[in-house]
């Protein structure tokens, strides 16, 4: 009887999952959106319907408080004493959390610390952690960091070529984020390949409307494509990716835009939308582009080069590898990205059956069986890690 | 009894190289420098001789001018007639130039018009350029883009993930420079291979105090890690490069600099001397590194794993290699760098011989016979190439 629950809270929203432990199985989900606005939308699946309601919710402590009334009202628990731990997402965990920590009064000093790194996310995470705390303050209480996992980068991968006091004054590094996905398909990988992960050489696509791709040797993270920020790396929905630095300065004089201002276009107005000018989302993109429209396939190559290099060098950076992932939406579902950045790889091993490609959102082998570099589609899921993360530390506290 | 005339002219300096055609014998060579300046320094080889004379030389027309002088009163040429070409390195051609140009009006006015691309070289190219127009009016002029080789990248490689527009109205997309160098070290390679140019994968990587690696496929130009400006890509002495783009802004707001202020940072303050704190110059790191200094040694791991990944994301590029090339100062002549950049490449095909990567200065191949990938020490020769596009377009005029 023993349920754990995954929060992500966003600045006016409350994302949960709620597990039966250890058998991990998922007893509800749902979401709370429009917090602090009028019409707030509080939505729960139970059984297999959707159930929404709108009324106000003013804060995430109310939040908090009708997500456990519904709880009981639609009979998923019968008391509050149901639920022994709690696990909150937080963006950002600095060079402080290398993993999920119980949380203290120091933990959310450290987190609120920290919210100069991620200013929108780690701020919304607190308040998520306050609520609960205020509302059940007995329960196992723990963070667990979109960072933490990348924490055991060598300083030659994290390091930036900049002068040195900047790392030491003001924390600017390679951070890497989407951390508990890569962990979790690190884990799975090895499950499936059924050998331990301290013997494999992994390179973890995590491809969504943000996209990040990392080295994994040996169980740990080695190098990411993301950076200081979710902004670095690969060309992604409305993220430009790596640029070149000199661009900020020519954007501003070009446009009269404020740094901030250029900041928000290459967050919010590049990427796949600014190359094609059509749309984010990879679904319009590929049946534009089936369309012939040249601009939408444009978009779609910029994406799919850049993840077939990052693929090379994280190979390069561990003299070859022994399993390639794809996880989140677009990895996961995305037969026509999957094709295209694994074409072009024989080179280093990788032999992958298009037949086997024409799944979608399922735990799969693409690879021929005789290839050397096994291709694995691994469906990702931040929340179950989550409430692992809890289920670890509450066995710790006894 | 042909001569021509290699130049690279800088804001206050001019160096030349004057070759015998066709037989690309180097018959004297030189720099002046602090052009406009008192006490300018008029530096020529005679010989084995090199000969330093310090006067004011107020311009370049002046320099131009005194170059000649000097060429005839240590017996160098007869007279000016025999000087039947001069060739100008110019820096940036944007996508007008795809390849070297007889200079007239038009090239002139189409150079200059490009300064916006390359504020600090482009105007001190075409001073150089006018100069010799005054001086030697009648003699073929050409003039040799650092662009141009790489103009024939597809877009996938050369467009950012930005807004389409900035592309079409500002020019922003990747350019790719040391051009000539990756050119002739491409020429080259296919000599020393005994194979035809259009057979050949070759990663070609020019590490000097500025470095950009090529992916060459075919002969041509696939992709290459300089961008909109030489200060993207790998670390270098003095560069940054790559950096998360978002890291302008915070960095303008931590020190409180300008968005130009940083932009100088990242040009001049970053890279190995940034790294290290302590020089810019690859020989003071090793020698640092090896009496156990640990930023300096880190300076070096980023610099080197940089290279090393660069070298497996174009070996994705192109699915495999033939050929790994090294060029420029530090290519050429360090052994450290090419064995920590090499280090690691066997999952691709690339077995080297330690007892052959002892050599400075020389054309070499370091791998063993039965490496699949070849690596080669070229170095470069950035002048004869100008030399010679200079004789091909004097032969084209007849």
């Amino acid at each position: 009887m023993e349920k754990t629950i995954a929060i992500n809270a966003g600045s006016s929203s409350l994302k949960f999952q709620l597990y039966d432990m250890p058998s991990e199985t998922v007893i509800t989900a749902g979401i709370v959106e429009r917090i602090g606005l009028k019409d707030s939308i509080f939505t729960i699946s139970v059984g297999d319907e959707k159930i929404k309601e709108v009324t106000d919710i003013p804060d995430h402590e109310v939040a908090v408080q009708m997500l456990l009334d519904k709880l009981i009202s639609h009979n998923i628990i019968k008391s509050y004493d149901e639920i022994t731990g709690v696990g909150h997402r937080v963006v950002h965990g600095g060079e402080k959390f290398t993993e999920s920590v119980s949380i203290t009064d120091q933990v959310i000093t450290d987190i609120e610390a920290l919210s100069e790194l991620a200013p929108l996310h780690n701020p919304a995470n607190v308040t998520g952690i306050r609520a609960f705390r205020k509302v059940l303050p007995d329960i196992v209480s723990v963070a667990v960091f979109d960072t933490a996992f990348h924490q055991t980068m060598p300083q030659s991968s994290y390091l930036y070529s900049l002068p040195y006091n900047y790392y030491e004054d003001y924390g600017i590094r390679k951070y890497g984020f989407h951390g508990t996905s890569h962990k979790y398909v690190t884990e799975r990988a090895s499950d499936l390949l059924g050998r331990p992960q301290e013997e494999l050489r992994l390179i973890t696509c995590h491809l969504g409307n943000g996209a990040s791709i990392a080295a994994i040797e040996g169980g740990k993270s080695m190098d990411t494509s993301m950076g200081f920020t979710p902004l670095a790396g690969v060309s992604m929905g409305t993220r430009s990716g790596n640029i070149d630095p000199a661009l900020v300065p020519f954007i501003m004089e070009k446009t009269g835009k404020s740094a901030e201002q250029v900041l928000d276009v290459l967050n919010k107005e590049s990427g796949m939308l600014g190359v094609s000018g059509i749309s984010s989302d990879l679904r319009d993109l590929e049946s534009e582009a089936a369309k012939g429209n040249d601009r939408a396939e444009l978009a779609l190559d910029v994406f799919v080069d850049g993840i077939h290099k990052y693929i090379g060098s994280y190979a390069a950076r561990m003299n070859g590898v022994d399993a390639i992932i794809f996880t989140a939406g677009i990895g996961e579902n995305s037969s026509y990205i999957r094709e295209r950045v694994l074409r072009g790889l024989e080179f280093m091993g990788v032999y992958w059956d298009p037949a086997l490609n024409q799944v979608r959102g399922v735990e799969a082998f693409l690879n021929y069986p005789h290839s050397p570099v096994k291709v694995i589609i691994i469906p990702t899921n931040e929340e179950l890690m989550i409430a692992r993360d809890v289920e670890v530390i509450r066995a710790e506290r006894g």
